[in-house]
């Protein structure tokens, strides 16, 4: 986020050639028309289509490193937006990551590090001595300092906020003591807070005289003499009205506040559900302490969704960047888990083996059973796992969606069931195995829709995340069914004697 | 989204009860105090934790409509912000909702609408005439009404918009006229846009004077006289500056403009890298067309990851409010094109039916190849699908990424193939059939990490979507090879004979 103080925005300029006073209305201006930015940021460094920095651009920066050139390299990246070149860290592999820092070394602000991917981040402050990062995180607002300091050990923590002005160290302090992914760690510090009998031109008077405020918000809180909350100006609001007007007849009495130790995700569903784009956060005192602001929030929703389907699929965070052993940690001991259940299903395989050994068939048929199980299994979860996430399956309808689920079993079961009992009776001319492999086939359906719902049910109501854990319950249920049914019908049918 | 006008935000206190002048700065007013709202929305209507409507909330609004007692259900409904009336709508189910839009009439307002699920307002809109429609879309934003009137089919679409007001009915054709899911359909064209040589003071005058002005906005935009931007500027920024300097001093140049005809899901990541609140639609010409609020993209953030998981399981939407026999449609598609690939898959194993028959340990054991191999690609494809779908993964880093998964799949292969091959030669007392099953783990874990990144990065390239067609491919390669690998080894190496 810029942070520059409003006089300070000419200097944001990326091109440099537009005139500081642009042309009157009426007057042709064919200088300033050159120099009009295009329609979105096309540029050299940029692709057009989905604005990431081009292939040809990282080469360059490359070449330019590798010959120890570090003008070029500054040259290169100077024009680039804070969120581009945190791109080009990430993009740049960690080979290069320290001679990047060292040839851009005044570009790499606090705004570059606050979009800057963890893994990568931890990277480069590894690099910096604890003095480097009590400087940056200075400069930074409260939450990303926060972010920056949170994954540092404790030793390295205690010797960067040791160099930190006490103020700041104060702040940082007191939003480590919070708990991890609370709305704590989250919110700002830097909130305009003003008493309730102040006027509209009051508070104009006062954001214009008072230089230490903060240069971007978006509304303005109205507090008792407690410093809690009573109301919330929007700046829309505020700009439209007369001067003499009360605060108290402009403001919205009803606003949400945000609990100091809300959860993360919780945050982010107020936020969408009631179109916030900032909220006031209380301790438990009903006290004002801070406010979380929209931009924070849409990396936390975006973070909580793919959060979901990177663990419903067992990949852990899924983030590219982490260091290699950690994914592999991660990654091995979600596959050996499922080993075991692997070895379940085909343990109810072993109590067949005999039948297999008389009548092969049944071991070339039987994965299909399991596997079609499995889909259905796969499709009932990730609508339950999304539902439960988003807040719109909750306690009022869960006996619903567990009949809707059950009809749709029903139906995917009987379709498939009718298809592959037909094919498989027609092909090998036995419409006895036709009639087995089409009673498996519904009955796993049935199974993979129950287990589907049930599962991720189950473990939320015990506070469980679904997402972790389900898909494991799930696929044991459908493997282990899909061939016990499967192979059980044949047997005791006796398809096979 | 409310859009009162600022006096009128007093009736939105939802409490009634707190006076309308607080208590002055040290006048300790216990009144005010008893009066205070508490921390969050905390109610009798919904449950403190996850913030959704309670059961018996829900249970005395039904009992009421069975009664037929409209008055009870209006005095239930009332005190209920619109996202949560939205809320009840979905939960309440189909039977009851014509009877609950009736009770409450005109709580059902444009607010409650923007918020519903798509499903549930075209089962709602469905019970209103076409000027019913045209009314409540001409109070809602032109975002808000685009969406409400997009999902009529053609005859309902021009009967509700004939009955519109000219100017409405304009700027919702002209959204119309832009492709599904782009900005132009998502953009509001409420905007505040000012001529270059305005002070401050000249801007916040022309603020208060003009009545026809939006109510909520968050920047003002500086454009010239072919109405181009050329800056923004931040109502904190207006409202910290004197009032004689210059908004050519003021606004910050360099901006991110959205095309008209840019993808919702391009804007949403546009918004996210620049940590935007709002931002300038412009048409070819660069002329300021409308703009796009952060409250609509976070909407789309959380529906884009939520589509990746539901479309890589093959849950279509995954909406639990869509028709059921839609539902069935979408999954059944999905199962039906996986039986193919599994169908595929038995007939690798059907080659094998001989060695199958002679030892029938291979049936038993060779769904712990093929499932271990599907897991695995499915970790893969899971972290790829979301690295594409946020940017992470682009071409400048395929190549790496596709190294750094090739090195995660051998070695989890290598860890894997050790244990279940060590396993299997001890308890079986065959340490040829160990090393078989060890040597065909490792082939398919290779098989599946190669699958995992090479399935939809290849799609991305061919502008498929990647997370709707992957996983059948994946699953395929690592089901086949995972099936030929370990049966083709026994043989090949002559375990069966």
């Amino acid at each position: 986020m810029d942070n520059g103080a409003p006089t300070d925005h000419d200097n944001l300029n990326a091109t440099g050639t537009l005139p500081k006073m642009a042309a009157e209305p009426g007057h042709d201006d064919a200088r300033a028309d050159l120099a009009r930015p295009e329609p979105s940021r096309v540029s050299d460094e940029l692709d057009e289509e989905d604005n990431t920095l081009r292939p040809a651009f990282l080469r360059k920066v490359v070449e330019a490193l590798d010959a120890g050139d570090q003008e070029t390299v500054y040259n290169l990246v100077e024009p680039l937006h804070p969120a581009d070149v945190a791109d080009l860290f990430e993009l740049i592999g960690h080979d290069y990551r320290a001679a990047l820092a060292r040839a851009i070394n005044d570009l790499l602000g606090s705004d570059v590090l606050a979009e800057l991917n963890d893994w990568v981040r931890d990277d480069l402050v590894e690099e910096l001595e604890p003095d480097e990062v009590a400087e940056l995180a200075e400069q930074m607002e409260t939450d990303d300092a926060v972010a920056l300091i949170e994954d540092l050990d404790e030793a390295d923590q205690q010797a960067v906020l040791a160099e930190m002005e006490p103020e700041d160290r104060a702040a940082i302090e007191s939003a480590l003591s919070f708990p991890e992914e609370s709305a704590g760690r989250l919110m700002s510090r830097d909130v305009i807070a003003v008493p309730e009998h102040l006027s509209v031109g009051d508070l104009i008077d006062y954001l214009r005289r008072d230089d230490d405020l903060a240069t971007e918000f978006w509304e303005v809180f109205v507090v008792d003499v407690k410093h809690r909350p009573v109301g919330t100006c929007q700046l829309s609001w505020i700009l439209r009205a007369p001067r003499e007007i009360a605060l108290t007849d402009v403001m919205k009495r009803d606003q949400t506040l945000i609990p100091v130790t809300m959860d993360q995700e919780e945050v982010a569903l107020r936020f969408q559900k009631y179109a916030l784009i900032s909220a006031a956060v209380v301790d438990e005192s009903g006290r004002l302490v801070g406010q979380i602001t929209v931009d924070d929030v849409v990396h936390i929703i975006q973070e909580e969704a793919s959060e979901d389907i990177l663990r419903l699929s067992g990949a852990g965070d899924g983030d590219i960047n982490e260091p290699i052993s950690l994914t592999v940690r991660t990654r091995l001991s979600w596959l050996v888990v499922n080993l075991g259940t692997a070895i379940l299903a085909s343990s109810v395989v072993g109590l067949f083996q005999n039948a297999i050994a008389h009548f092969a068939l049944l071991a070339v048929l039987m994965p299909i059973v399991s596997g079609m199980g499995g889909n259905a299994g796969t499709q009932t979860l990730a609508v339950v796992v999304r539902a439960i996430a988003t807040n719109q399956l909750t306690s009022s309808n869960t006996w619903w969606m567990i009949m809707r689920e059950l009809r749709i079993a029903l139906t995917n079961g009987l379709s498939l069931g009718l298809l592959i009992g037909t094919g498989t009776g027609l092909i090998f001319g036995n419409p006895h195995l036709g009639m087995v492999i089409a009673a498996a086939m519904i009955i796993n359906n049935l199974v993979a829709g129950l287990a589907g719902i049930l599962v991720p049910v189950g473990l939320d109501r015990l506070r469980v995340d679904p997402a972790v854990s389900s898909a494991v319950f799930v696929t044991t249920a459908t493997d282990t069914m899909g061939f016990f049914s499967f192979l059980g019908l044949a047997v005791v049918t006796g398809l096979t004697s």
